[in-house]
């Protein structure tokens, strides 16, 4: 199944050095979630060929602007291309009114808004194949990040005991989904003994924006991909716990107490026009970091 | 003086084929204007190495998304960069309220609002070296058009004037200002005697949006260079009309009655992917037509 990631603006507060500010475009199996939508979004997705109409979901982590003024030039846009799929809006409150006093003309299509609790941990859409929770971070307005997981698939079913059980194969879904099975002598097989367990669901958590908190650890525990923002170096410290922003070496602290697989930072200062030295402050303590870059397709699921 | 247009937007309604919202800037003299603010402006000022800090007034046409919905990400970036002076923006009423819902902090400077009348041919600005007029438009909503022009310069003092009737220094002030010359015997010698005239003053005209309407001719009589939108193509009048929208055909016509120098038309519809027909259109009323290119700087005044 594919599990992709593409950055679509990687900058703070204002563009700059071409750098756009704060979306991304999540695509987990047939479905594909925009998180954040700062000015210019949908011109970054044309530009790095987004399927728009793919997207149904947008996930918002908070209202600042940076985050958000570009989500009325994208809905006016599906509106003037004629969609009638509904849209869903997840975002703390406060962005309905906001959104409401620009739609100049009646939607084309049903816009859903659905208001988020940025204090607590929760699922906040599911389908057959993905499932979306909140992580609450720590910020200067109520935000925050998301989890993507891969919905957990069933076991596999074990061949061999198909056949020394002599199984029905009406019976293999229901022992795939944890049941065990009944032989017709009334010996009961436990469903561990029937299966393998499946693959670990593959996850990636995006958390911006936030100051340092390791309250997120738990919440973000061996994900594959972890994107977290990284507005300073650390030599700025003071400034970034002022701003309730993290530093490189902080977002990478976290990686590595969290044993993530990758770690992606971005939400970069207008102050540093080269990255690199963000990259190498991070990667003394979690090697496996690398900068957003815009455009750039990441697997989530390799 | 300096007289220049940089196009920053060239499409209308959404953006489409890497052309981005209605956006103009004119510096005329020490100063720079915004006509229009369309999502992503900033970025394209950026782009074009346009000097965001010497914008002090921004012109808005009408409250249409796709006119409108990088002004508050503008402002927002004016105010992080710590901008101090004063910003006016001058617009049709109902601007304010979409504005100020999404300011998120307090500005670093004034924020002045200037409320224009969409039906009347009225100075909104003048300077030393400038004025900006309002041209009435017809649209779906209310909307005008602008007019930029140096201001008239005063006269020139011949010399052998001054020579023949020994004239004071002093004098050739008010004279160049239209007083005539009394000599000490109180012959007068009239101001036309004196002068020759300077030259007319330059002028630039922006019309878009609007359907075609030939009360904009006298308005715009004789301009060095007139932008006027030229959304569809003269097959699709009917579309064009419906839409309070403007043909090439129908731009050159406006052109070619107006007795202007040069035409440049844009706003076009997404569907015109190649604008070469759109200007081979308009070059069969109008010869001296061209196609709004985002970031070409073109010379009002030669």
């Amino acid at each position: 199944m594919a599990f992709e990631l593409t950055i679509l603006g990687s900058n703070s507060a204002v563009p700059a050095y071409g750098r756009h500010l704060s979306a991304q475009v999540v695509t987990l199996g047939s479905e594909s979630f925009l998180i954040d939508c700062g000015e210019g979004t949908q011109m970054q997705m044309m530009k790095y060929q987004i399927k728009m109409h793919k997207i149904n979901r947008i996930f918002i982590s908070h209202l600042h602007g940076d985050h958000i003024f570009g989500l009325i030039g994208l809905l006016m846009t599906y509106g003037l291309n004629g969609r009638e799929k509904p849209l869903h809006i997840y975002s703390p409150k406060g962005l309905q009114p906001i959104l409401n006093i620009q739609l100049q003309r009646p939607l084309t299509y049903p816009l859903h808004f659905h208001t988020t609790d940025p204090e607590k941990f929760a699922l906040l859409f599911e389908n057959e194949t993905a499932e979306v929770y909140s992580i609450p971070l720590v910020h200067g307005v109520p935000c925050h990040g998301f989890l993507f997981a891969e919905k957990q698939a069933a076991a596999n079913m074990r061949k061999d005991k198909i056949k020394e059980y002599k199984i029905p194969y009406q019976q293999i879904p229901a022992i795939k989904a944890g049941a065990d099975y009944v032989t017709e002598t009334g010996l009961v097989i436990p469903h561990s003994e029937l299966t393998l367990p499946a693959a670990a669901p593959c996850k990636f958590a995006y958390c911006s924006d936030t100051m340092y908190s390791e309250a997120i650890v738990p919440l973000i525990e061996g994900v594959d991909l972890l994107y977290h923002e990284a507005t300073f170096m650390h030599d700025l410290l003071h400034q970034a716990q002022s701003r309730m922003h993290s530093t490189a070496y902080q977002a990478a602290s976290i990686a590595k107490q969290a044993n993530v697989k990758r770690l992606i930072i971005g939400h970069f200062s207008s102050r540093y026009q080269d990255l690199t030295p963000l990259k190498k402050e991070a990667q003394t303590v979690f090697k496996a970091t690398s900068l957003a870059i815009e455009g750039e397709k990441i697997k989530v699921k390799n």
